[in-house]
């Protein structure tokens, strides 16, 4: 009888901080594709543009008109899915219909004056002026909201907008659902092992190498053992970090530096800036301020929906989305092929 | 102070078959969209090609010719995501760590044999042929497997590769996340009330017919209280049902019906034929056979992207991936549109 060879073999895998699984089938990757292409990200954007509502001095659609910022900009988003107050539902005691008060704020963070930069092409210095801000941001919504989420969509592909560098953050007074799942199994974990889930983790991959893909004196970025998306990877401050508030200056210093070489190898696999939706999790805060949060570990994660191609993606669609996730190549497959890769960014490699 | 309105101010959720959350915000559907655009679904589609491997007669790119077929049509997947064995992962003691072998079985099933047809268009006899054998497949291959998952993406936009009217329909050694999930939810329900949980959603819906769209003698198809997707819809039988199977003649009939007015009236939203992702979900089969499954009742789910127009989808990306979906149109909202929609669908309007 064959011996099991996860890179040729069926199998599932577990995500013990989703409490979920997903279906790996690295036979299917021969797989020809004759379904949609997507369009290849654009390429030649305007450094400013007056008709770009995210640009210096632009007028946005609400009215509102930007200052001349020079680093980056944080402003509220003229379309808010969160306001800060507003009537509530009444509470009801029928199990099945079940709705609660919920509030917030959404706000945009643009990260540097010019549209035709992003991350990986930018300046350490202004790079680090990003990291500044979000954990400064963190830090002063956490103060009167349960949590403030993080996130980057970035390329059109992934329903973002716009092209210039920015992201977004949304603070609600509710604990979302897929960090209320991490909340239980990262206590739950703790409470076992009496250590914290993803250091326990993160020193294990750092022992087996497989899935590790870059290493720097204080951060490891790796392809977690049970990723869904083909590209999907996690950013961890190896000591035990709670929010992104918590980074000490070395820290935060050697984050930009992963973060511009993490993000250059994504851009080179297919010589495009490549599309994802990227956040940060971390421990609660409102309330959870003052409670023990040290099952917890920050981390970011990287959602990014290509496959095969610039212009293939993987769809998580039906089975997907009704029954559980599918991915065709390994993790093991994806670090090694990131790893490969190089950390400078393509165009900056003929400089 | 205002009241709260669920048309304007928002509000959390509850999806007790889930158990999360989704956060509505009615405000924010003034929000402009200058964000990607999707092609408009093809309409011109030759009635037979010999190119499409999924005619008659056609030659699959595995080498393999399908038959002459006039009806319905099932065969393996080229290309299956599960095989019906293979070695499998050694057990492993570190819960970070966890594989499981997963066996099973990918089977693609033609409607019809013409390619310019969809179930909404198709006559009751040949969609009343698809049902039938929706219910021989989940019963034959339940024998085997744990659960049987059928499910249609339909369109380009929902990654479907092919128009030809058609489904697929996996089968796996090992109960799916979200089944595994409301097979709980429900269970949990069913010992807390002595009743089905959506028979008793059911029986609620059809006295508030706040979100119900349409009712037959034996189906409701409604939006959900905690509808996700902007136009995401529930099928559901109004008897007890378990498994598709169990469907006896008169449901059948009345199935085929309702359905062909359901997706008219989807197809009709914006005069193109609708994408969307769509499956069956009901009890597990396998070695659950034996087992009390009264907690369950079959449902079909309807998972449909658009949400403006032809070509502009609802992107669940950023907040929605990272910490929890997010809707702007409440589900009340959704269904008084679908209900004001013609069942009648607008290819057959003017014969
Ligand atoms: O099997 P197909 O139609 O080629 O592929 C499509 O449906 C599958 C099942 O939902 C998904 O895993 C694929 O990502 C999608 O492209
Ligand atoms: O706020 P944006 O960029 O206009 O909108 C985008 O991101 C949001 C947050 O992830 C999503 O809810 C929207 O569906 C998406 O189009």
């Amino acid at each position: 009888m064959t011996t099991f060879d996860p890179t040729e073999h069926q199998h599932i895998r577990f995500n013990p901080l989703k409490d979920e699984w997903v279906l790996v089938s690295p036979h299917r990757a021969k797989r020809p594709w004759t379904g949609q292409v997507e369009k290849v990200p654009e390429d030649n954007i305007p450094r400013k543009d007056s008709k770009n509502p995210l640009c210096p001095g632009s007028i946005r659609s609400s009215g509102k008109v930007n200052p001349e910022y020079e680093g980056t900009y944080v402003f509220r988003n003229d379309f808010e899915a969160l306001l800060e107050d507003g009537p509530g539902p009444a509470e009801s005691d029928d199990p099945l219909f079940q709705a609660a008060p919920a509030y917030g704020t959404c706000q945009v963070m643009c990260f540097h004056p010019w549209s035709d930069v992003t991350l990986p092409i930018m300046e350490q210095k202004d790079v680090r002026a990003v990291v500044d801000k979000w954990a400064e941001m963190n830090k002063e919504l956490g103060q009167k909201y349960k949590y403030v989420q993080i996130f980057e969509n970035k390329g059109a592909m992934m329903g973002c907008s716009n092209p210039h560098p920015h992201c977004q953050i949304w603070a609600s007074s509710f604990l979302p659902n897929e960090l209320r799942v991490k909340d239980r199994t990262q206590k739950e974990f703790y409470q076992k092992y009496k250590k914290p889930m993803l250091i326990d983790y993160l020193n294990k991959e750092s022992i087996k190498m497989e899935r590790v893909v870059l290493e720097s004196e204080h951060w490891v970025w790796l392809v977690p053992y049970w990723a869904v998306w083909p590209y999907e990877t996690m950013l961890l401050p190896k000591r035990h970090v709670l929010r992104i508030e918590d980074l000490q200056d070395k820290e935060r210093e050697d984050l930009c530096l992963i973060m511009k070489k993490l993000l250059s190898k994504y851009d080179n696999m297919f010589n495009i800036s490549f599309p994802y939706s990227m956040g940060w999790h971390g421990a609660p805060t409102g309330g959870s301020l003052k409670e023990d949060n040290n099952h917890w570990q920050l981390h970011a994660i990287y959602y990014p929906p290509l496959l095969r191609s610039a212009t293939v993606k993987k769809f998580m669609v039906g089975y997907e989305m009704l029954a559980q996730s599918q991915r065709d190549l390994t993790a093991e497959q994806a670090a090694d092929k990131l790893r490969g890769l190089s950390d400078v960014h393509y165009k900056l490699q003929n400089k």
